[in-house]
């Protein structure tokens, strides 16, 4: 699916987007410039994952202020995840976790976060590097980046916001950071 | 103006924009919610300035790559800029340089950049801190962040493209990264 295409929903809202022109050849829109030499989709991608490190990292030191709170989305086979068996089971493309009441030990390092979480009554460790974050929403304040995660099979649906907690209603997003370039590599 | 005013021109093409919530009350669109406890806005605009200094630093060391070549726009009165007094008397608000075939000692920092560059035939030497920069544009591949620096007074209109060189007519941002969220300090 071509990018604008991709963003359309957003376009009648507020939002983030990111459409960079070194996106692949068919997600075009009327140009016919050179690919980029210069990787600006990979620096700006790198550049906002540093957001996801720098306000889990408040979030580690201080908890999280007033009713802000994390859906954070993940590729459970990126590089680097290591989550328990069952929930790669359960989960075997991406996962969404919540941090909002029920969580522990959120530890933030420079390439990866690690959390405790419960499911189904049991308790978990996650540890996820911030490479395999396909997204990161604050519905608090309709916040949210959007990441393309290279993966080796086509996304698949998953379960939604899979780890014990009370059931909140994400709003729609409505600043919305989209970097997805969808390239080909 | 409020900021989807602001962005109205960009809709029709490609682009990069962001928007989020914690604006000014009055560039609000539809929603009630609170301002947002974690400054994402700041984070934001902190971490796509790191793309700056890390394209700078890449050419820095290697050069500029085929036909890419940048438009930097900056307050000439932001704390930490250090550029001649016949220039500061010339951009007393803001001025664009540009990097392309004449340039030399280009040096990148943590927090600035500077770079020789001639104006009228008149060398000098440009001390910039990347917290001054409003703009940043790659007119090679239609690539572009814009930046909101607080200032003194209301922007003003100013000449362009001052530094001597060839002159290159910027394509409409296709591709832009707006950061400008209107806030009130």
């Amino acid at each position: 699916m071509a990018i604008w295409q991709a963003c359309a929903p957003f376009l009648r809202q507020k939002y983030i987007l990111i459409s960079p022109r070194t996106q692949s050849t068919n997600a075009r829109m009327t140009d016919d410039a050179p690919d980029s030499l210069i990787p600006y989709d990979d620096v700006v991608q790198e550049a906002l994952r540093a957001v996801v490190s720098r306000v889990l990292g408040d979030v580690a030191a201080g908890g999280l202020p007033g009713d802000h709170h994390f859906y954070i989305t993940f590729k459970t086979r990126a590089p680097g995840v290591a989550i328990p068996v069952h929930l790669m089971e359960r989960f075997p493309d991406e996962m969404t976790i919540v941090l909002q009441h029920k969580y522990w030990d959120l530890k933030v390092g420079p390439e990866h976060f690690e959390v405790g979480l419960s499911f189904s009554q049991v308790p978990a460790h996650l540890h996820v590097p911030f490479s395999a974050i396909t997204s990161f929403v604050d519905p608090a304040v309709d916040f949210a980046l959007q990441f393309h995660v290279e993966a080796e099979s086509g996304p698949e649906h998953h379960e939604h916001a899979e780890n014990d907690g009370p059931t909140i209603e994400a709003n729609e997003g409505s600043n919305v950071v989209t970097v997805d370039f969808g390239r080909k590599k």
